[in-house]
């Protein structure tokens, strides 16, 4: 019998007969100031899935170890079961969101070098910043694990930023979440979808991501639609 | 003609006749939440400098290079000008206080190694948490000077721990300011007092530190003159 293990923001993660695979549910969902604020979009779990697929299938292909296993469906995935920890790592090129507000800065301004930030998930505390002496204090992950993981993000970073470019957008910012395989090997799970990344327009600075849904700019789900077709056309040149 | 420079928490800075030598005023005043609660102190100032100075004397003996000159009054001190990094250096021997509160974890678990968090000194943002990262987006310093100034973080709290410890207390937390003389030297600057620790009573756990006032425990005075009478013992004696 499959088993709902849990519900997230905008997805669900159910059993499998298999224990080592978790079958990923992409909802028709979006929330904003860490789930507060919630509302539906019919469509929008489609568009996540098929945007998240595609870029962890571009990142296994150029060697970067994911959870990713196949796409099911329109709205689902199988995944490996990992032991997440519990951490998101903020990769910032251009100054934007919580960045510009905590530190009193103009949005937009391009990072001469990019901003690394962790924060600790948890909804009690609201995700708090944390840096790395906070992470080892709390038990969290090693110094030899963070490193792993922020190389990781950063060849992330480099393999996304030309191909997002490729598809006329600016990657301004991302969110990546990291898990351990029984085996204690680090990959990359979660999502990437503009439902946690920045993307603007590289022409005319549209925002093109979950801030549509977060500053009422644009229909969510056409916005999410377009990203879409434009990686698809890259994605697909790039064969 | 002497002229007030600037009016913090609890001191003033003054030009003197020297453009390099600065005079430090203690006051008898003590805020918290910020500066948001503000409160008048008999003689607080003249145990706060006092302890500040014999603290500063000692770092010096041990090499720290700092912007003291001499104590010139009970409340006054000279000091070299120098051009401040607007961070705070947070060392933390012992969970306490907002590390507690952000993490939702109990005051007085010692720390396997110190937690070292910087905060970005800004009285309209509220002093936000920043990592290396932000530091150097936002221009304030480099990493090699980052670098120099938690390596005399790490050396004022080997020098300082045992030096509290002999003196029955035990350095919880410390918040250590620097700055650069005209010539680029990075020094130790601002004070160190209860003002900027956490100082408990190794037998009682007894609080001997600014939480006295925040947390309305005791006597702000009376504690601060209590713990210079134990810190001046052990300097003595270790001479």
């Amino acid at each position: 019998m499959e088993k709902l293990l849990y519900t997230g923001k905008a997805k669900q993660m159910w059993q499998t007969d298999d224990p080592n695979v978790l079958r990923v549910v992409y909802m028709d969902q979006a929330t904003a100031l860490n789930g507060k604020k919630k509302e539906h979009f019919a469509g929008k779990g489609q568009a996540a899935n098929a945007i998240s697929s595609l870029v962890f299938q571009y990142l296994i292909k150029n060697g970067i170890p994911t959870h990713f296993i196949e796409k099911l469906s329109a709205t689902e995935d199988l995944v490996k079961k990992c032991q997440m920890f519990p951490l998101e790592f903020v990769t910032r090129n251009v100054v934007a969101g919580h960045f510009a507000t905590r530190y009193g800065l103009k949005e937009g301004k391009a990072l001469p070098e990019p901003v690394e930030e962790t924060f600790y998930k948890s909804d009690e505390l609201d995700d708090p910043f944390i840096n790395e002496s906070g992470t080892i204090a709390l038990g969290i992950a090693s110094h030899e694990q963070l490193a792993t993981m922020w190389q990781l993000c950063r060849q992330v970073n480099a393999l996304l930023k030309p191909l997002f470019e490729k598809a006329g957008m600016q990657l301004v910012d991302f969110k990546l979440e990291f898990g351990r395989l029984e085996d204690g090997k680090i990959v990359l799970a979660d999502e990437f979808s503009p439902d946690n990344c920045r993307l603007w327009d590289l022409q005319t600075d549209q925002h093109l991501d979950k801030d549509v849904y977060r500053r009422k700019l644009a229909n969510l789900t056409k916005t999410y639609d377009e990203v879409l077709a434009r990686l698809e056309k890259v994605v697909k040149e790039d064969k």
